[in-house]
């Protein structure tokens, strides 16, 4: 749909990193005028809900610099060009928690920041999980701790603000559901 | 918490825009090693589930340039430096669909993207609606459409992928868990 669609004029590209680049665009807005619009690109998230066999949900802690602390988060990773989402969530899964999955279902997939970044974080569940005896590294600048919590324990970890970002909060919301079915 | 800290060796500004920052941290990650995290710092922003007294969610249509297309959300918007985010959902509700409410409960909060942004999003819900006689003008770079839908619309919205960012499906998935219960 293009409903309201701003129309670009001009493109000015201030930088392209690692993760995201990052542009300007000159617009012309609906009604003719100009405007400017700061434009993050990126390449794409998954991440995946684990629940294992005794129906605890498997979660990870790792530091999030761009908010200096810590937080729990269901496991998760950036898309790599042309890689299919279901195969990074596997990957990302075998990485961040050694277990690994022949059976992956998608729950959802959404827009994290639509009104600046164009990120589309694909959801994933997990019911099938097996041990790796072998899991794969981590990325040499990822550290991560491990931690399998029952749903009221994720829930408790939503309240103390533990676990606090749109995909986790969006798992745990979605498994409560699934509870009251 | 501070589990596997990354502390700051030097931080490069990049750009200072309307709405984003930009900055690249060299970072000493825990094993003593370096890396390179980009870094966008963003005010923050609020959101706000109205539901009418006939039981509609009211929800606005508008072109998202980062994905060049319209989607439809519920209201929201950024934080003004040092506004109460409570006020701020208000001020979004009058502005971008012309009701106002005297009663407005907090959901939740989440970070959207805390991989790369400090985005915080703080979402509300009123059930508490009154039309103004004289609603307070959007932007001047803002145009919306107003739809009302039931709790069933939505969802179908939602597998149109017509609705489609995080907060939205987050409000979507919490309204259809309030009828279960």
């Amino acid at each position: 749909m293009k409903k309201f669609e701003e129309k670009t004029i001009k493109t000015t590209q201030i930088f392209d990193g690692k993760v995201v680049r990052l542009q300007v665009d000159d617009v012309q807005l609906p009604n003719g005028n100009t405007s400017k619009r700061e434009l993050i690109k990126h390449p794409g998230a998954v991440a995946i809900i684990p629940i294992t066999k005794d129906n605890k949900i498997v979660l990870v802690e790792q530091y999030r610099k761009p908010l200096e602390k810590s937080i729990i988060e269901i496991p998760a990773g950036k898309l790599e060009p042309g890689e299919d989402p279901e195969k990074t969530a596997v990957r990302e899964l075998e990485e961040e928690t050694g277990y690994t999955t022949k059976s992956i279902s998608k729950v959802t997939s959404f827009y994290t920041s639509p009104g600046f970044a164009d990120e589309l974080m694909h959801i994933y569940l997990t019911d099938d999980l097996e041990k790796l005896e072998n899991p794969p590294a981590l990325d040499e600048d990822e550290f991560v701790e491990i931690l399998e919590v029952t749903l009221e324990e994720a829930k408790q970890l939503v309240r103390e603000q533990r676990i606090h970002d749109a995909k986790t909060n969006y798992a745990i919301l979605y498994l409560e559901m699934q509870e009251l079915r």
